[in-house]
């Protein structure tokens, strides 16, 4: 029987290749929501992001079982009383009839569903700890999958790790909104005195369009604290602005999106010198992005046309490519280039290196590779961030063995004519396509000059 | 030896009130931050609130020890790894002089200072995993608190029931961040096609002040769903918007505000009628706040005072304090009117009833009652919420058992004349002082004319 939805079509065919890749039944949880400082109020519930996957809907307290193309849902009904303090809410059979589910039971029923049954951890304790008492085995998020959950996890990863055409919908809205965002930051920032109204601006918009942030929002005039949360510093004119924040849509589609600007409106040369190198890294890569070329290779090119950039500019002292080699552009650039993207801002980092590591390969223990989270052959229907970056690290440029480590590679005395410049990163949403790069926020401008317009708004 | 800073002052003192209750000690874990959909994509971290009423700071992954008025702290240094990710954090000893510990040591050192403690069950599971672990018995936040753990609540219960100085300060921070956002949220009504739209404009407010939400806001045209968090409502010319939205401050003392307009900026005289009862029901219940009152009263004077009023309009028959019996009022107004306010939105409700209930007393059966959050004396130096409201809940009102039940005492037939109003509530923060109630979010009004101004700016 066909179904009548789109929704109901969309999950359908992502159950049905599942069902080319295990031949054995999955349960997966929604997740519960968790509290913040009372049971009663909750952080925003988050559904798990596999179950987003299959399920379409962000439920709370639900599962599904997946066996060969078939999809049950397990889900209580609201309770009477829930209607005075959350109003009518859809049932089970409406909502099983929306995702296109097969047959719909009470949550009670699951317990009878699950012999035989992979599944994989969701965040909150709560529903974790309800998979390891109803499967009888420990299933924890901070635990690498076994045996048959872990055959779960490859054949997931598998799927997501290239998006379909309803995938892709969400996320271009998402990167819609987060590029409204982005021009409003930079609108706001004349008139802002602290950074937190940056900030305030650039959520209005995401929050306006009924999204949320899709992680916590970095706004900072110190750029070189890579995961800065703070945001009480004040602007001065000649800071540089550095935001990173991205939109999620109701179903948990992710974007992901940086961009540093100065604060008066104008960048200092100095500024404008590291910020074309980096422009300059970023444009490069997207340049290489094809099917088939290893993603290390586009982040290594990154860290040669910085490592090029920083010579030039007298920082950097030898050839761009020995730099490289003993990872001295990486004092400079210390994360990698990207990382996958899609329903989590760095797709399925829940189940480790699992998704973003080819079977075999492991996470470097160089200095300039190891925080790389993506090496594998590109393919058409991925989805990756570029997003090199400049930063001077106190904690890094100032240690006293790097200085002398680096002494013959870096101009450290060069180096203070740049202290103006403490983060720079810009970072785009970039699909593979068959034959080239799509630059899904390109209605972002990069370019410095057109940054500046909008800043000055 | 004094202290010299004053958050140092203010914690010895909170402590020193502690240890004339306690005659044990005490350990307050301050929780970590839960994850989101991966490990490192994490909701932003709220610490507990009784730890931050006597550590003032919101730490993570800490834990103080009180004693005899003495405080020591755990927590460890941030690894050297992390000010690139997160910058050059405060170390323990700062910290420590910060809020004024007599000794700090790293948490490792927690195991060996756990002798005969009492403490409070955190809200996340990787920290009542490990209260729990170290304590060697189950420390779980939907337990009630037994033996000296009880004993610890129901002395932190006494201290936090009244605010300090310090504590009145931080909240109405808070309430004038709050008032201003409400004022933003009624001047981007005239604009806004959607709730959301709305919702954005008063939360940008508070992240523009550096601060957070204190519960999940709820900014919609169905104000008769109580806890609706939904925002994608369109606003219709002739739709009341309730929104209930409040700022927390970063040492995490909340506000909680809720106002009622017209999306056009003017009330029909069916919606302005019930407004007025509302509005009478809330300055009655604070003209009658003072120490000794019970606050069971107040709730009974507003259930009264709206009895009366819909005894006016037609819509309900017969005696105001006969139909208060019959709980009548409570088919309009089914919640309580109102709450403890502190630390948490409903202050100390990680606690059950401990806080709200005096001793001895358990919550009413009664429809009209068994939903109010605070049944105890006031006193001075409590703050509490007051907001009435008036519903129509398809849920109660359609219920045929209801009507029939109701059938004398409510004119079904004239409360259709009032269908254009779904939900109206008016909710202040109002300070019990020594002889009467200080509204500290005064600065906001509620009279329907003045309300109307501010929306139609």
């Amino acid at each position: 029987m066909p179904h009548s939805n789109s929704l109901a079509d969309i999950l359908r065919q992502r159950r049905e290749k599942l069902a080319k890749l295990i031949d054995f039944p999955a349960v997966l949880w929604s997740g519960s929501p968790s509290a913040r400082n009372f049971a009663a109020n909750i952080f925003p519930h988050r559904s798990s992001s596999h179950f987003l996957y299959f399920a379409g809907l962000p439920l709370q307290n639900a599962a599904i079982r997946l066996e060969a193309g078939k999809m049950q849902l397990f889900m209580d009904d609201p309770a009477a009383s829930s209607a005075l303090w959350h109003g009518e809410m859809p049932n089970r059979d409406r909502i099983a009839e929306q995702i296109g589910a097969d047959e719909a039971y009470p949550i009670i029923e699951l317990e009878f569903h699950l012999q035989g049954v992979a599944t994989i951890a969701v965040q909150d304790a709560a529903s974790w700890t309800q998979q390891s008492q109803l499967l009888d085995r420990w299933i924890l998020p901070q635990r690498a999958p076994e045996n048959i959950d872990l055959e779960l996890a490859k054949a997931i990863v598998e799927l997501r790790l290239t998006h379909d055409q309803a995938a892709l919908t969400e996320i271009r809205k998402a990167v819609s909104v987060t590029v409204e965002a982005h021009k409003a930051g930079m609108a706001a920032t004349s008139t802002a005195k602290i950074e937190a109204q940056v900030r305030a601006a650039m959520e209005a918009v995401i929050i306006a369009h009924n999204m949320t942030t899709s992680y916590n929002s970095i706004v900072t005039v110190r750029g070189e604290v890579l995961h800065n949360e703070h945001y009480g510093n004040t602007l001065q004119p000649n800071h540089l602005l550095l935001a990173d924040v991205g939109a999620e849509t109701s179903t948990g589609w992710a974007a992901d999106v940086t961009r540093t600007w100065a604060v008066n409106g104008k960048m200092s040369s100095t500024q404008r010198d590291i910020y074309d190198i980096v422009l300059a890294a970023h444009d490069a890569c997207i340049d290489k992005i094809r099917p088939g070329v290893e993603y290390e290779e586009i982040h290594l090119c990154a860290c040669r046309v910085i490592a090029e950039g920083l010579v030039n500019l007298g920082i950097l002292q030898g050839s761009p490519e020995e730099l490289v080699d003993i990872d001295a552009h990486a004092l400079f650039f210390p994360h990698g280039i990207g990382h996958l993207l899609g329903l989590d801002v760095h797709d399925m980092e829940d189940l480790g290196d699992l998704a973003g590591y080819e079977t075999g390969r492991e996470r470097s223990s160089r200095f300039g590779l190891g925080y790389l989270r993506l090496n594998r052959p590109l393919r058409t229907g991925m989805l990756v961030t570029i997003e090199p970056g400049f930063y001077q690290v106190p904690a890094i440029i100032n240690n006293t063995q790097v200085r002398e480590n680096y002494k013959t590679s870096v101009n450290w005395e060069r180096l203070t004519d740049f202290s103006d410049v403490r983060g720079i990163r810009i970072e785009d949403d970039v699909l593979v396509t068959d034959t080239e790069a799509e630059v899904l926020t390109a209605a972002l401008p990069t370019q410095a000059d057109a940054v500046e317009q909008l800043t000055c708004q």
